[in-house]
C-alpha cells in the first residue's frame, strides 16, 4: 500500500502513519491537501492527515478539505501523544546553543522549557519540525531544533533533551482518508457535516435533537464558515455509531430532509489506546 | 482615547480601528494578545482585534485569549469587507514583477488572480500585509505586495491593481475589548463560553435547549479545546439580547448552575451596516 502523509520524513504525521501501517510505502507531501488529493488521483491508496490537537484545536485545512472537496472517506482515526525533543548535530552541546529552530506551533508548545533552560537563545521559525533539524545543521551559529524523536536518526542529530514540551496532555488526532470508509466494528464513530438555507443556529439545536431523541451520543460539535458570508456555517458532528446501524441511518435520513446539504465523511472504528 | 490594534500601521485591523474611532490615538502591537493585554495594564483604553473571517473562520488566538485570560469585556463588534490591492514602489510596472509578498492568508485569498495575471512569479510570505510592502521594497528583484489600500500611502507604494481578491464575500468581524462591556442599545448580542465536567456534547444540547425554551436566538455556536485532553471542549455561543435583559439573565443563571464554568465575555450592539 502507498500511504501519503504530510512530509518531510520525521514529522508527527509520519509517526502516525507508521503507527497505522508499519509496512506501507510512505509517500511524503509538502501540504495536507496534496497528500489527500493523491488518493483521488490514485497516486496513493490512503492518506494520513492531522485533524485535531488537544491544545490547539481543529486543523482547519483538513476540515475545509472534507467540506469543500468530495471523493474521499474517513476509514480510521489515530491518537498520538506529541513528545518534542531538543536535538543538534554531534558536537553541539546544550551550553553552546545560540539559536533554536522549529515549527511555530512546536516552539509555542515548548516556550516554558526554552525560557527556563535556554533563556537568551534566539528562536527561529521553520516550515516543519523535521525540516528544522536541517535548518539548524546549516546555520552558521551553533543551533538546535525541536523535533520528533525519529527526526534525530533521519537527519543525523543527537538528542540533547527529551520531552521538552510544557504540557503533557498534548495529543493529536489523525484520520486516514481512503476512497471507502470502514465496515462496522462494533464500536464506531461517524463524521458528518451539514448546513441550512436559513442562517439560524437554532436549526443546529433541532438537528442535535434528532440525535438526542434516538439516543445517539455526539462526540464533537463544531462550526466552519460556508464561505457565503459572515454568520453562515457548516456544522460538523462526530457521532457514536456506524452509519449502517439502523438508528443512525434513520436520523441521518431525517437530517438530510431538513438540511440544505448533508455530507457523510465516513464511519470508522473509535480509537482505543 | 488610546486604542490598541494589531500592527504595523496599514493592516486591516488598523482599518477597523479607524472605522470605530477615527479620532483615537492608534497604538500598534505586533501580536493580538499584546494589544489585548495593553487594556489590562492600562497602557491603552481599548483594543481592536479580529475574531472571525467569512472565508477562514475563527481567529483562534482571539478566542483562546477570551477563554483563558480574564479581565476584558467585548463592548462592540465591527464588520469590515476585506479588499486587497497589488502595490509596488514607483517605477515597478506589472510586467516587471518577479516576486509577490504578503501574509499567507492574503496570498491564499488572491491565488486565482495571481495564477491568471502573474503566473510565473515567485510568491513569498510576510508576517503582515502591511509589512509585505516594506519587504517588497527591500527585495533585490522587482517585487510587489498584496496589502490594504492605506498601506500604499503609508509606505510610499503605487497601486498596480485594485481588488485582487478572488472572492468578494470576504468579511472580517472585529471586536473591541475594554474593561467594561456596553449598556443595552435595544439590539444587542452577548458572547459567552462554558464547559462541563463531563465530556459529553449532549450537555451542549441541553444548554441550547435553555436558550431555545426562552425564545433566545443563537447567532453562533463554536467549540475550542479546554487543553485538558482530546474530546474536552469549551463551547462558545453568541446569543441575541443583552445580558441585563430578564430572559437572558434567567437562562445564564440556569446555565451557570449546570456548567462547570461559565464566562460572559460581554454584551454589545449588534453590527448594522
Amino acid at each position: 500500500m502507498r500511504l501519503a502523509h504530510l512530509g518531510p520524513a520525521g514529522t508527527f504525521t509520519e509517526e502516525a502513519a507508521l503507527l497505522y501501517a508499519p509496512n506501507a510505502e510512505l509517500v511524503p507531501y509538502p501540504t495536507i491537501s496534496g497528500g489527500a488529493r493523491s488518493v483521488l488521483t490514485g497516486e496513493c491508496d490512503e492518506a494520513v492527515t492531522p485533524i485535531e490537537n488537544s491544545l490547539q484545536g481543529s486543523v482547519t485545512e483538513t476540515l475545509d478539505l472534507l467540506i469543500h472537496e468530495g471523493g474521499f472517506a474517513i476509514k480510521k482515526e489515530i491518537h498520538l501523544t506529541i513528545v518534542h525533543h531538543l536535538m543538534a548535530q554531534p558536537g553541539v552541546a546544550l551550553a553552546d546553543i545560540r539559536k533554536v529552530y522549529s515549527h511555530p506551533q512546536a516552539l509555542g508548545q515548548c516556550k516554558g522549557w526554552l525560557a527556563e533552560h535556554l533563556p537568551n537563545v534566539e528562536v527561529a521559525a521553520a516550515l516543519s519540525t523535521a525540516g528544522s533539524v536541517k535548518q539548524a545543521a546549516n546555520d552558521a551559529l551553533p543551533a538546535a531544533a525541536i523535533a520528533p524523536f525519529r527526526a534525530a536518526a533521519l537527519y543525523g542529530a543527537d538528542i540533547l533533551a527529551r520531552g521538552v514540551q510544557d504540557d503533557d496532555s498534548n495529543v493529536t488526532r489523525f484520520i486516514v482518508l481512503a476512497k471507502k470508509d470502514a465496515p462496522p466494528s462494533g464500536d464506531d464513530k461517524t463524521s458528518i457535516c451539514f448546513s441550512f438555507d436559513d442562517d439560524k443556529p437554532g436549526l443546529l439545536y433541532e438537528a442535535m435533537g434528532l440525535f438526542s431523541g434516538a439516543g445517539i451520543n455526539l462526540a464533537k460539535v463544531e462550526s466552519r464558515p460556508t464561505r457565503l458570508g459572515l454568520g453562515r456555517y457548516y456544522f460538523l458532528i462526530d457521532l457514536e455509531g456506524h452509519r449502517s446501524a439502523e438508528a443512525v441511518a434513520v436520523v441521518l435520513s431525517a437530517l438530510r430532509a431538513r438540511a440544505s446539504e448533508l455530507k457523510i465523511f465516513g464511519s470508522y472504528p473509535r480509537f482505543v489506546d
